[in-house]
């Protein structure tokens, strides 16, 4: 019996991705006069990789990373001017409204008598903290947690920290590497509900979909809760 | 009666304003030709307030204020190669070893059995944890909280979360502004812990001192407790 449900942020509830999409296609034409696109990518999502242990997840991050393309990419002629441009590009992501997704709302509305709501995120705490007030959903989430990783072990300690049995618990999530996997082997359920795009670096191969879930939107969710809890003969 | 002694992280327990400090010294020296060392801090100081609502407070925030500054102070002219260094002394600053101040395990050791203890530190997540697991000193508490802001509000949300009674908490930290003030304000007590010394945007002015205690070092901790739970005539 499902208890709490807690449920990823960013492309999850919200658009998240396509803002960065958007940031690095603005870089690459910027760069455009010294390398091909596709090199200028590669190079960033190198960059990215590289720096992911010094400044972790979110939006200060990855300005850092393109910032640091741009001087290798342009062996160090880039301007104070495109530098700046860069930072712009950073402070639009963080100050963008909230685009929720289709179905939040009703969903978290319908669900919140019946269940405990949580919401786990990865990345940058004040960018995540002011993205949730901007939505207006905080009043649906009981707890909040803002991680710099979600690994078994993160979502062990989160259950551990709130007295969660794990068969009691259901994880929702955009990300099949950081939101279904980790929850299914400590024993918990997980939905998977996919995002338009997914970051290469949250990609995982040859995923065994035996022990989750995959729904098309959020708006299913209710639904197949229902038939979890109360299967009838037409399932 | 005290149940409960959370204890702010930087500066705290371990040196960190000092590596600002530093870099900031890096960051002059670099901008010497242009301008002299009291307006560069000056138009730094003024980048860092002006994008606290963007970035937040942590390293990443720092160096990006860093190089807005160089970017301006320079009109555009810094180099790639001198952005990059300004990147460079933020990845310095993350890895550094972890410095604990003196008595800090001594005294935690010594309370870990007679009260629960817990860190309530702001900046950024990953760099907090990474420090904290650096320093050893996880084992001490039984709850981490790193938070984006440290006020009155935020206090009372980290208090109601954990069942926590403001008769029963004691909250310790070098900053009067972030540590003191909104512990004493909603009815909980707080030690000061001055460092050697702090970063300005923490100063207050004409503060009442009559409602918090200063110790020199947190090696004083215990005693204090002990004669503020069985105060004695000698007193």
């Amino acid at each position: 019996m499902i208890r709490v449900i807690a449920f990823d942020a960013d492309d999850t509830l919200w658009h998240n991705e396509h803002y960065f999409r958007d940031a690095e296609a603005s870089f690459r034409q910027m760069l455009t006069a010294y390398h091909d696109e596709a090199w200028i990518q590669e190079r960033l999502y190198a960059s990215e990789m590289r720096n992911l242990g010094h400044f972790g997840y979110g939006v200060k991050s990855f300005v850092l990373s393109m910032i640091e393309t741009a001087i290798e990419l342009t062996e160090g002629r880039v301007s104070g001017p495109e530098i700046q441009a860069i930072i712009e590009l950073g402070k639009n992501m963080l100050g963008h409204p909230v685009e929720m997704l289709p179905h939040v709302v009703e969903t978290l509305a319908a669900l919140q008598d019946r269940y405990r709501l949580m919401l786990i995120t990865k990345g940058d705490l004040l960018d995540q903290e002011a993205k949730l007030a901007r939505s207006g959903l905080d009043r649906y989430f009981s707890a909040v947690e803002v991680v710099s990783q979600k690994d078994e072990a993160i979502y062990r300690a989160i259950l551990a920290r709130h007295a969660i049995d794990p068969a009691e618990f259901l994880m929702i999530g955009n990300s099949v590497k950081s939101d279904v996997l980790p929850a299914v082997s400590l024993g918990a359920r997980a939905v998977h509900v996919p995002y338009i795009t997914t970051w290469i670096h949250e990609h995982v191969e040859d995923v065994d979909t035996t022990h989750f879930t995959t729904l098309e939107h959020l708006g299913l969710l209710p639904e197949w809760l229902a038939n979890l809890e109360s299967p009838t003969k037409e399932d």
